[in-house]
């Protein structure tokens, strides 16, 4: 049974010194209504739902609605002046409208400012706050995608020596993903490869041949139900040499650092410190160049962010990353990265690919 | 060679009244720089080009500016607020700065109210105005991704009947897509089959199964170095019924209709009439209930948009679709689609999949 009727009762409680919220940004709105388009505006009033979208979307807005145990009317206009006609109408009733501040652009701001007799009433986060928090529905999709992409790097890394480029393992990765569920990549599958794109934390898979010798980071997640999965792992292709086994302890012990390290109350920040310190004590402090994590949900970037700058605090339900990493041209790089559930007493990794040792696994015996 | 290096200098030509733009969507910065990270402004000034960016992309922005062929500086920010820190040096200099405000949010906005010197000046469609218009070498990369479409809808529309889910087929065109040399579908691939499927113009593909006597819309398209194509065919399997047929000429004949009117100085909002009027004129005006078409380019939906609200006029180097559609619950749907770029004489039509019939076609004879 979906909870998301629960949703909007959730973000109401949130809201203060506002009648209503217009909710714009599409992935609030899907998490409240289940509407998946690319066009639409909730008008989230205390006493109903009106889903505001254009002809693309109408029939099947209300049926995702439905779908999703979601009781909301549906809006339709046929041009942008007649959509903005509809916002503006189902929010006449209301003195004081908070919008989103962080997802209404500033030309959006002014013809609202122009069309709408509400104040307007910039607020930001109302809604994440709320979605940050995974019900049980969510996190089995999310541990779902985990598994896919698990299955679908078990059968691939051990080929990763086997004469490919890099952007013919992320098409054997991609290719059975789908072929075990994923309705796509959870995000643009990375294969770095060698000294020079291995030192590239978001480098795009090329026509690089994947050699021996050299470093393989392989960042990979499925989508599963609109819910992305998130997890890096790293290789050395034929026998690791002496300074790559210690660069990829440099990256594997802050990682499980981290991993220990989460809990409901650790803010985000000195979660990111605890990796952050272990890789600086080795002595390759500025070879991490990124945060540690970052929360992950039907976005694969969102809140809580893991980083120095981070200001929330986790807490129960938060699904994060931990994935430090180590970067030099040069020498190419390592990143290990999991996908954790903060539970009562710590966290629930849901990504389980192994990552003891830098060197290619053997393929899954069936 | 790359003509990227001269589309700052196309766009400086635009501003008026500001001492620089601070570019801040990241398309426009890919346009303008080749960078392709997830997080970068670009601060262009009338002398350079400084791209502000975080620790993951250091590397990676200085590499891409530089295989574009763009001379410019990179600042690197370790957090958000170092971020803007950046941002606000780099703009210490000017008195006026403009901004793209359909891409800046209200809270960006007061942010960088609050940390710039400088008075903000909202721009909007400044870099887009130069952006539309495609040169040779976007042009062949769209036409190569057309081409990539082309060819994955060859092999597997023959196959739409043989017992495939619309998920199965999704996938076979997008490995073939892959295998072909794109990076990736050019969006999520549309396969909506049946009466009630078909009947929303943007399903997204499920486990149902192709049956015959089902109408089948495949609206699929390949990236290739960025840059998208999008097309559309429409299908039924087995024998079409009397209704079928007509209907498929419904939206062939405007679909036909559209493209014979597509010229230099022809208004948007004229084309997405020319398709309206000769369905409507057939009796299913209300079949029809999205737009004609779109800009496409770095971006699958960007302008000029061709709608009854659209306000540009089509001009030589734009890139849009021309896609009527007619759909019903219980029926179905059909749309038809095609991508083309704007001539002096007319326009050329980058797809090429065969649509004079809605019969599934005959495998490719190589």
């Amino acid at each position: 049974m979906s909870s998301t009727h629960h949703r909007a009762q959730r973000v109401r409680r949130r809201l203060e010194g506002v009648d209503a919220l217009l909710v714009s940004d599409l992935t609030n709105v899907r998490w409240l209504t289940g509407f998946t388009g690319s066009n639409g505006w909730l008008v989230l009033a205390p006493d109903e739902l009106v889903l505001v979208t254009d002809g693309r979307y109408g029939e099947q807005a209300a049926g995702e609605m439905a779908a999703a145990g979601v009781e909301g009317r549906v809006a339709v206009g046929l041009t942008g002046a007649a959509t903005l006609d509809h916002i503006t109408a189902e929010c006449a009733r209301f003195a004081r409208l908070g919008f989103e501040a962080a997802h209404v652009s500033y030309q959006q701001y002014t013809a609202y400012q122009q069309a709408l007799s509400a104040q307007l009433v910039p607020l930001t986060g109302v809604v994440e706050s709320e979605r940050r928090t995974k019900d049980e529905a969510e996190i089995e999709l999310m541990a779902r995608a985990c598994s896919v992409a698990d299955s679908a790097l078990a059968e691939v890394a051990p080929r990763l020596g086997d004469g490919l480029t890099e952007a013919q393992a992320r098409n054997l990765l991609e290719i059975r993903m789908r072929e075990l569920g994923a309705s796509g990549p959870s995000y643009e599958t990375i294969v770095a490869s060698g000294p020079v794109n291995a030192a590239l934390p978001h480098h795009r898979p090329t026509d690089t041949l994947i050699e021996s010798g050299h470093t393989v980071i392989v960042d990979v997640g499925a989508l599963v139900g609109g819910y992305h999965s998130d997890m890096t792992r790293s290789f050395v292709v034929g026998e690791p040499s002496a300074l790559q086994r210690e660069l990829y302890d440099v990256v594997l012990h802050p990682q499980r650092a981290g991993l220990a390290a989460v809990q409901p109350g650790i803010r985000a920040s000195d979660l990111d410190a605890v990796c952050r310190d272990v890789i600086a004590a080795a002595g390759y402090g500025e070879w991490f160049t990124h945060g540690t994590g970052h929360g992950v949900g039907l976005l694969i970037h969102e809140d809580p962010y893991v980083n120095r700058a981070a200001e929330l605090t986790l807490q129960v339900g938060d699904v994060v990353t931990v994935e430090p990493g180590a970067y030099r041209g040069g020498f190419g790089g390592f990143r290990v990265e999991d996908l954790v559930v903060v539970t009562t007493d710590g966290c629930r990794v849901l990504t389980n690919s192994p990552k003891d040792s830098p060197c290619l696994p053997s393929p899954p015996t069936n």
